[in-house]
């Protein structure tokens, strides 16, 4: 163990990925994350700055009486403010109020900043450091020291970035963190100043030290301005980083922080350092993506080890070898970090990638069942016509069922009207509908109004069905997409529409295509409606899992 | 140079990147994206496999027509079938017949794959790869030979992964490009086994050779499922590695081929390693969001360098650091790849950019004209409202002109109407409009049917203006793209329609932006008949260049 030490997480999602476009945590959001990263088991969690935000404070007050069950919170600070004692500075009371075992003090330890925005001298920026440090240590803190900018310091002025972390150790710090905080870092210069760094602390290099407490161990906080967070982060570990802070889906300004979902497989399974207790990696997909959810932002299909298409199959070939050895086209076992494999149905995808997918409905179907080969007779004939379920996991699935016999019609559209005109009339709006729907032996007829046409048509279809199906009402359009699918005469050829709907639990996308964008729009409406409500029946009946 | 030599860059956007999902490019798409990489300045661009798609020689074909100003065509294959003659293989040939400068082929090196997938001997790949590369060299191509699985193989087995290389080098191959076509590879492994491979091969490594004939020189191409695509892809270059793969924007199957908008920049400005022609790179921005307007692909606003937040800063400390020194809170200047600071953003760029954009129109605007501030101000507050400019120039020339009062109305659309039903009546289609428009002091009304509301619309506004206009009659609409702008109660908002509309001699795309889908068409659809009658009368009046 000791040539492989574990590395300390730290996951300040809720402090510095808080900092992120589009990132808003409400009091209940900020409890939800704290409990999903303590289910995946980060070391530590990093949940705000109570010297600067109120709100943060009352978080803290809240978050004590949380049980955790692995993570140990931390609260952020500054170093004192200029020629004030720390125990006259409220920033620094405030810190002490969270009342968190750990606290992180971030200071400069590059010239420039120190003489251009803190407008200090290099000296009193010291001692802004160390007294700091020492009033935590004596309040019995673990202090985590995050040196800001320390890589661009190292460059201008290295003995006085160094002469930075000698302040913070000297006074008694447990963690030195090494800051990118601009990003601009890559892995040679992380490694050499690393090591430099480890040699003029006295720290023994590789292998490091295990986790003690007598002497202060290294620390990498990483930004991805490069694309480099990872390769920077893994750079520091391997010249002697134990502590590692990051946010799970990679949250942060700009370009974001480190994405933890990225790195702790890596560390894990491809060299062999431990950062999560056993049994949790294979939470880090329903982590991540619970997080997402609470954080009301759609995370990139693409994203490594924890995206929906990080273990896609689109070609023919890769799909066959898969099926022969996974070995042959994937590079960890997606099941390793609770990832799934994905076929892509499309041109040019064979029957196996569709008995695959085919086998989630009926899992008898195999590559040679006879309604495998009708499937993919029919799907070549539907992507002749410009059809693409790749995008569209729930109008292949109602397809499937179709093929299968396993799918009762809920509803039929018999008839709309939709009218759009500008300038519009005095009494309503631009576009205005009239849906007529079949369910069972009933009809109803239901109008709306709306922006467009397709809104127009989308209100009054699910008002007409609302009084059958009580639970549309939960339901949303999340994304809608429109594609022409030749590009010739564009506006009188086809279009494909893809409409990704949400209940606020999961969320599913289905595909239309026709010469008509309202027709198109209202075959892939269909689908999305019929997917609720089929899926919903299913839950209940506990033949799927809830999501 | 000698210890610096410039890197060739690939760009597989049009191959590899067309196999990431929701990428869909028609024939037309292509041409763009061939032109988009062409004026960033691309070394290469593989454009297809015209061996296994019909559509891919199609547009090899049309290709052959295209003035390419910098970057020259490759097209990809496979190594020749097992026990057929690479004269007789179908594939080999179609190769061929797409006319391009360079070949690419792709072959086994991997012995498991040789075993388990290709089912052959060891001896039969060697020669499979061999007598495809000298049939090729034969036929006088550049031949880049991508070694499948390299660093994969390179852990099984060495010596047979080396063999496979010196089998292709031996051949005449003019590229030996190590691919990580699972993208499980890491910057350690990559640099050691370029090293290795260098020397086996008896290339002189650091520093490379520079490019010529009589070596082959070695290429790089990675895939990001680790998040390292960019680390991996610099550790290879480190190593020797002068020609680099990649795409753009960073599209290609699971989660993506190295991303060009972050490799290129670092290498270029961090490495002193030269990948485009000089003054290119401050279009990689722009080049890289006009690429993803052609995809109808939202880029993540997080991307490094090209996002749109990959500079931003945030009110209070990091505003005010940036604006004493810009150095305290960026790592490069943003205005040298083309993007600028978010506080400051404006869809083009700077000022720098509109005005050079507005010089088009008239000679004398400079970044310090008033009609320069004015424009980035109107550009700010329309980016605000969900307008984006970089693929649609035509509409961007309009709005030009209007801030310089240098435009007349030519017609103004006074009233429309539109009413879709289905099921469709008898005597006339699903939908139909009527359109009123104003010419001079002429009123005109126009009834048409179509395929669609939108499809409708165009075609009686066109039926009203022909009156008046008659070259409107060559005029074709050849692309047609919605796009939601936020993600919530996505047919209630704002959508962004791109329409390309063509007369057979030039192209140009033009955007609207609404809550309504129809009036939104209708602003792009003005923006497109406008833009065709200027340029038409400026070319019969001598003033711009025939197309």
């Amino acid at each position: 163990m000791i040539n492989n030490p574990e590395i300390e997480i730290l996951d300040t999602t809720l402090r510095d990925g808080a900092q992120g476009e589009g990132i808003n945590f409400s009091l209940q959001d900020k409890i939800a994350v704290l409990k999903t990263l303590d289910e995946l088991g980060a070391a530590w969690i990093e949940a705000g700055n109570p010297g600067s935000n109120p709100k943060d404070m009352e978080f803290f007050h809240l978050a004590g009486d949380q049980k955790l069950e692995h993570s140990r919170l931390c609260a952020f600070g500054s170093t004192r403010k200029k020629n004030v004692k720390p125990a006259d500075d409220d920033q620094l009371l405030r810190l002490l109020e969270a009342g968190t075992e750990a606290v992180a003090i971030v200071g400069k330890s590059w010239d420039l900043h120190v003489r251009e925005v803190l407008r200090v001298s290099n000296e009193e920026n010291l001692a802004m450091i160390s007294d700091t440090v020492s009033f935590l240590k004596d309040k019995k803190k673990l202090v985590f020291f995050d040196a800001e900018h320390f890589f661009d310091g190292w460059i201008d002025d290295p003995e006085y970035a160094v002469a930075a972390l000698k302040a913070a150790a000297g006074a008694g710090a447990d963690r030195i963190v090494l800051c990118d905080t601009n990003g601009g870092a890559y892995p040679q210069l992380i490694e050499k100043s690393v090591r430099a760094v480890a040699a003029a602390l006295g720290l023994p290099q590789t292998p490091p030290v295990p986790a003690q407490q007598s002497v202060p161990f290294l620390g990498i906080h990483a930004h991805n301005d490069t694309d480099l967070a990872i390769a920077n982060t893994l750079a520091a570990v391997n010249a002697g980083c134990l502590h590692v802070q990051g946010t799970l889906a990679g949250f942060g300004e700009r370009c974001g922080n480190t994405c933890l979902a990225s790195l702790i497989p890596t560390l894990q399974l491809k060299f062999g350092r431990r950062c999560l207790p056993d049994g949790k990696l294979e939470l880090i997909t329903a982590q991540t993506r619970k997080l997402a959810e609470i954080a009301n932002v759609a995370l990139n299909t693409n994203m490594p080890y924890v995206g929906r298409h990080a273990f896609s199959h689109k070609g023919g070939m890769h799909a066959d070898g898969i099926l022969k050895n996974r070995r042959t086209f994937e590079h960890v076992d997606p099941s390793l970090v609770g990832n799934d494999r994905h076929f892509l149905v499309s041109e040019v995808g064979g029957r196996s990638a569709i008995a695959e997918r085919a086998r989630k409905i009926d899992p008898s179907i195999t590559k040679e069942s006879p309604v495998t080969a009708a499937l993919a007779e029919k799907l070549k004939s539907m992507e002749a016509e410009g059809w693409a379920f790749e995008g569209a996991d729930a109008s292949f699935e109602i397809l499937v069922r179709r093929s299968l016999g396993r799918i009762k019609e809920l509803f039929k559209i018999e008839a709309y009207r939709v009218v759009s005109e500008h300038p519009t009339g005095e009494t309503i709006a631009c576009s205005h509908a009239w849906v007529k729907v079949l369910v069972e032996d009933s009809h109803e007829i239901a109008a709306a109004e709306g922006n467009g046409p397709v809104h127009a048509m989308d209100s009054a279809l699910r008002r007409a069905l609302k009084h059958f199906f009580p639970e549309l009402e939960q339901v949303r359009l999340s994304d809608y997409k429109v594609r022409v699918i030749d590009g010739l005469a564009a506006t009188a050829s086809k279009v494909r529409v893809l409409i990704t709907s949400s209940d606020g639990k999961q969320s599913w996308t289905t595909v239309g295509v026709s010469g008509d964008i309202l027709e198109a729009s209202r075959i892939a409406l269909t689908d999305s409606i019929e997917y609720k409500l089929i899926t919903d029946m299913e839950r209940r009946l506990g033949l799927r899992a809830a999501s």
